[in-house]
Order: structure tokens, then sequence, then C-alpha cells
């Protein structure tokens, strides 16, 4: 006779119980193998000791599919006694020193700040938004010009593009911060609205020529569509249209342009909101040499390379979960002369002084190759 | 006193010997609850049960660190039973319609091919090294038409660039594959070597000009950079370089171009291995209108968003692990018009037959939103 459901479900029950009694009992005595090793000095990690195991438990199994069942439970199970022994050191006060030094505040003020593009583009914008006006501030050609200028300690901050809500990361950027031993400290994100904008006392009606980078005037297609006597000119940048318009005082001229930049050189808005994604923002990071975060930052930006091995993805992962710890943001960047292998970069929310993070950063160092701190802020 | 390792060790071994019987037990009642749901025409999935069993273990557990632990081991467990009832269903001849038919060979002979780029170009290389000969090819100017021309039944297969070795993944096109219902039926990489190639009859030393991509001519500022005397000349890409220096049959003229590219215009290697990545390559994928997949695939690219719920990353990918698939990449991008949310991309190794793979598929497709599969191949 077919068994009842619920009966099954008594009996599963029953097995459940002793198996969480079971599951608590290794738990302490993994427990006291983490104080032998802090006694000791040996290392959580006993990979081999680790694969014994795996063999052992999967030659008592009686079928295929439980042997490679009781495998996969028991990689999980180790996993999760390495994370309890990994608390368990940094309780007893043993972990790696860290070379971040916390601080009240950020140096805001009389402090030089680099920029890449022009003044009065967003890049600029986000400058200004996130420090203020108190300081001395330049630009430069490139994202890796930026960077030099802190290495060399010519500017003390630096402000570059990493994220845009529509288009994505900004790949190059990433690649940077693996290049440079620079430290991210702070974020401004800088919603970009296009709009048009001529010269003071220029109407609408007035308009004949508009500039913009070609990029812009994609974006602003529609808007640009309904004015059938427009005639568009391409330009390197938005910043340099709008700078354009306003050195030549031509009513019949705009510029497509950040807010920003319209207001910087001085020019009227015409028309807002003529670009398609109303949402459309970009997210700056602030990046110096010195390895120091705000007590209030809240969110870590990591990355590591991975072996190339079955699950060493998901694994890296767990260490943040098992920790309670959010991620918000996970990319990978291929490894410059090693053929699609990656490296992996983590946002998620803590501070470094937190233990749940010294122990989520112990754990992962462990596992991964090359693991970086890029900053919490 | 401090107890020793090997008695630890043995203790843990005793319990391991219990827990492994358990399991055991636990998944032959597993199956018994699999034949009820085949008798019954129940759901393997039942989500109710399953968040009640885990409220149940949870409250079992004298520890936070213990109730986190358990929660987890427990979805493992689950998942495995889950992965042994789809295992059984399909015995029974039993499973979910899947909107993918298996193939035992895709058609390589007589189909109409698109790529974008000219002749000569990598994409056209890549092409003819996945079908060979025997097809009708044609090229066109982006990506996007490629998507169109396979839309709308003029072309059987489009070729299409996703991955460099160096510069990372190509965004636009994983964006398409969103936008498009199209399927990957296969892949190619490519080596992405530049040469210098001249006229039939010239030689290293009558070159005076050289044509290229700006970015191929940067790759191979090295080379250049030891030839004084040479002048560059921007070209709006590599084949067309390739194909001016073919037209004009000047000696003094060389292009920095493929060696597809040297090949297809009849031109010659004048040398080799210029570029400064000898590892450089590119992977494209092939995609087409039908949802096939041949029986030997072994590789599954699939999308999906995530809710905005602290550790729907982790969860969505616990999926992958605890179905022993092997996750080779992942990936994001924006998702259009919804600010800072993403759409994952995950490839993993595996066949849509196999029962993990379904497994996998139907956990995630209760957790998930939008989940797509954009191919096994």
């Amino acid at each position: 006779m077919m068994p009842d459901l619920q009966d099954l479900r008594k009996e599963i029950d029953a097995i459940d119980n002793q198996m969480t009694s079971l599951f608590e009992k290794r738990m302490e005595i993994a427990e006291q193998v983490a104080r032998f090793k802090i006694e000791n000095e040996k290392p959580v990690f006993d990979r081999t000791r680790e694969l014994e195991k795996l063999k052992s438990v999967s030659q008592k199994t009686h079928s295929n599919f439980n042997r490679c069942g009781i495998q996969e439970l028991y990689q999980q199970i180790m996993s999760i006694s390495r994370k309890r022994q990994y608390q368990l050191l940094q309780e007893h006060g043993i972990s790696q020193k860290s070379l971040f030094t916390p601080v009240d505040n950020l140096e805001k003020e009389n402090v030089t700040v680099v920029f890449q593009g022009v003044e009065g583009a967003y890049s600029h914008a986000a400058m200004c938004r996130f420090f203020g006006n108190s300081i001395q501030s330049y630009h430069v050609d490139t994202w890796k010009d930026a960077m030099e200028e802190i290495k060399h300690g010519r500017a003390r901050y630096a402000v570059l593009p990493i994220e845009n809500s529509t288009a994505g990361i900004v790949q190059d950027n990433y690649d940077l911060l693996t290049a440079y031993d620079h430290v991210i400290v702070g974020e401004q994100i800088i919603p970009c609205q296009h709009v048009l904008a001529g010269i003071p006392g220029s109407t609408l009606s007035d308009i004949q020529h508009v500039y913009s980078h070609p990029q812009a005037l994609m974006q602003c297609r529609e808007f640009l569509d309904s004015n059938e006597n427009w005639c568009t000119h391409d330009f390197s940048n938005t910043a340099a249209a709008a700078k354009k318009v306003a050195l030549e005082k031509d009513k019949t001229q705009a510029a497509i342009a950040s807010p920003y930049a319209a207001e910087y050189f001085g020019l009227s808005v015409l028309k807002e909101g003529i670009f398609s994604n109303p949402e459309n923002s970009t997210r700056f990071i602030i990046v110096t040499k010195d390895k120091i975060y705000q007590k209030a930052a809240h969110k870590i930006s990591v990355s590591y390379e991975l072996p190339h091995e079955s699950g060493s993805l998901y694994n890296s992962l767990s260490h943040f979960i098992y920790n309670g710890l959010n991620m918000t943001k996970i990319e990978s960047r291929p490894i410059a002369n090693r053929n699609w292998e990656y490296r992996f970069f983590v946002d998620f929310e803590g501070n470094l002084s937190d233990s749940a993070v010294k122990n989520a950063l112990c754990g992962l160092s462990f596992e991964v190759q090359n693991l970086r701190i890029h900053g919490n802020y």
C-alpha cells in the first residue's frame, strides 16, 4: 500500500530533529578544534583533512546519487565550521592587522582635487557637489592621468565615473582600481540630464544650429526631430560645445549639454528634460592615496582572483552571506595575460571595523588569490 | 585540560557516520514522497512546506550562528531531495515541457549566416571557422542589424562577439541578448593577433606608411616605435585598411590587420606577433531564432533580474551550487529605466536535459524575476 504523505513527513521530521541536534554537536566540537588550533597556532583551513573527510563520508553511502549528495552536504558543513572558527580567532584577537586607518571626517577644505574632462563636465559637477567650493582643482585628459596625479602627490583626491545607470560600469576605471594601489573614500551620484542651452536673450525660435557630442545628440534624437529646421553638429564633448556657443555669442546657436555646463559658461537653458531617459544618473568615486576610511562608512568594495575550480565563485561569495553581509554588486574583469580568468569585484554593506567584515575578509583571504580592499566609504 | 585533536576528530567522525546514515534514510523517504507526488500529480517544489521546514529546524538550534547554519544546510538538503525527485519524474516519463528542442547536430550546410563588419574582419573569421565554407553569408553594419536579420528570417544564424580576453565583455551584445528572443547555439574563440601586411613582393624595408584602426596601432605601439621612419595613419577598421593597401598596390604601404584579412585580400604577412598581448582572443556566439540545442551541448547561459532584497544575489546563485553545477561566468547589466537595478547573466556547465539543470532552473524560476534561458551550446 502507498504510504500516506503525512506519515512520510512525520518520518522526515524525526530524522531532521536528529540531524539538527547532530549538527549542533558537531559545531560544538568544531569550536573545541578551533581553540586547539588557536593554542597551537595552526591554520583553520586544512585542505588535506577536508578532502579525506569528503572521501570517507562518500564511501559510506550506497548509491551514486547519495555519494554525490553527501559530498555536497559536507562541503557546506565544513565551510560553516570554518566560518565559526574564524569568528573565534577574531574573538581571541588573532586576526590580520588592517592596513586601513579610520578617520572622523575626510579633509575637504584647501585640498587639491583632480578630475578628468573640462570645467562644466559631469565629473566637474560631481566634484563640486562632493567637496563644495573650498578646494583647488584642475583637470587632466584621461582617467589614468588622474590616477597618476594622486600617485605622485600632485593632487590629494581624484574624481572618476564608475557606473552609469543606463550604460553600466565604466570598465576602464575598474581596471585602474586594480592597476593602482589607491583607495575609494567616497561616492557621488549625479543626474545626467541634458538641456538645450543658448546665449542669454536667445529663444527656441532663434535656434538654427545645435552642437553636442554625437552620443548626446543621439540620446535627444526625439526632441531634435521635432524641430525640422535645426542643423546638428558633432562636437568632441558636451561641455566644449557649451563653451563654443558661449564664446561665439550667436543667437542661432545652441548646445546640448549638462545644466552644470550651461551654468558654468553663463548660458540660458532654453529647454529642459530633452533626454529620453529622465532617470539617467552617473555614480562617481572619490579616490585617494592614503589607506583611510570614515568611521561612518557603510559600503566596502573588494576584488579578488579565483582559482580555476568548480564552485570557487560560489564559495567565495558564501563568506559574505554567512557573516550577514549584504552584497550590492558583483562584477568581473579579465585578468591581464591570463586568458579567460577573472578578477571579481564585490560591493557589500559594512564598515572595516565590524567583526563580521573582518571575519569575512579573513576567510576570503585564505580561499582567493590577490584579495584587494578598494575602500570603505 | 585541552582535549587532544585526535580525540576531537574521532568524535566528529562518529557524528558524521550518524549524519551520513540519516541523510541516506531521508533520501529514501524523499523517494517515497516523490512516488506519492507522481501518483497524485503534485508538483515537486512545495515552497510553503520548504519554508516551514526551514523555520522549524532553525527554531531547534541554540545560537544565532547555528540558526543561520542549519538553514543553509537544509536549503541544500531540500534541493538535493528535489533533484532526486526530478530524476524519478523523468524515469516515469513525466517532466515539465521544455521550450527547447534537442537536435543531433546544427544545420551548417546551405544556410544563410549574417555577421557584423566586413569580409576579412575577425567576426568573418569566426564565422568561417565555425561553419566551414558551404554557407551563404553577408554582412551588416551593426550588431543590432544582425539580430534583426535573423528575427525577420533573412538569415538563419548571426555571429556576434561577446567577450575579449583582454577588454572584457561586449556590453552591447549582452543587452541585445535581452532585447531579442534569440538563442545561442554555439561559440567560437578566435585568436586576435595582428600582423603587418603589405602587397606581395614588398619587404619590411620598403614600408613607409602603416594604416590601421587607432586601437590596433596603439596595441602595436612597441613594434611601430622600433621603426622610426614609418608614418602611421588612422583607418576606420583593420580589414578596411588591408583592403586599401591591396587595392592601391603600393610597396611603401602596409596595414596592421588580422591574418584573416591579410589572406582574404591577398596580402603578404611581413611580420607576425606584433601585438603586445600574444594571448589575446575573442569569443563569438552563434545566435539563431529557433529554440534548439545540440544533444551534446555542455554550457548554458541564463539571465534574470533580482528583487531589491538582502541576500537575493547569493540565494539565486545557491541554486547552481546545490545542484553541483559549475558557474563559469557571472555578469550584470543595468535594467533599462530602473535605476541601479540589474539583470544578472550566469554561464554554467550542463545540458538542458540533465535533471540537476532542470532542478536548478525550476528553483530559480520561483525566486528571481524574468528568468531567461539564452541557450545551451
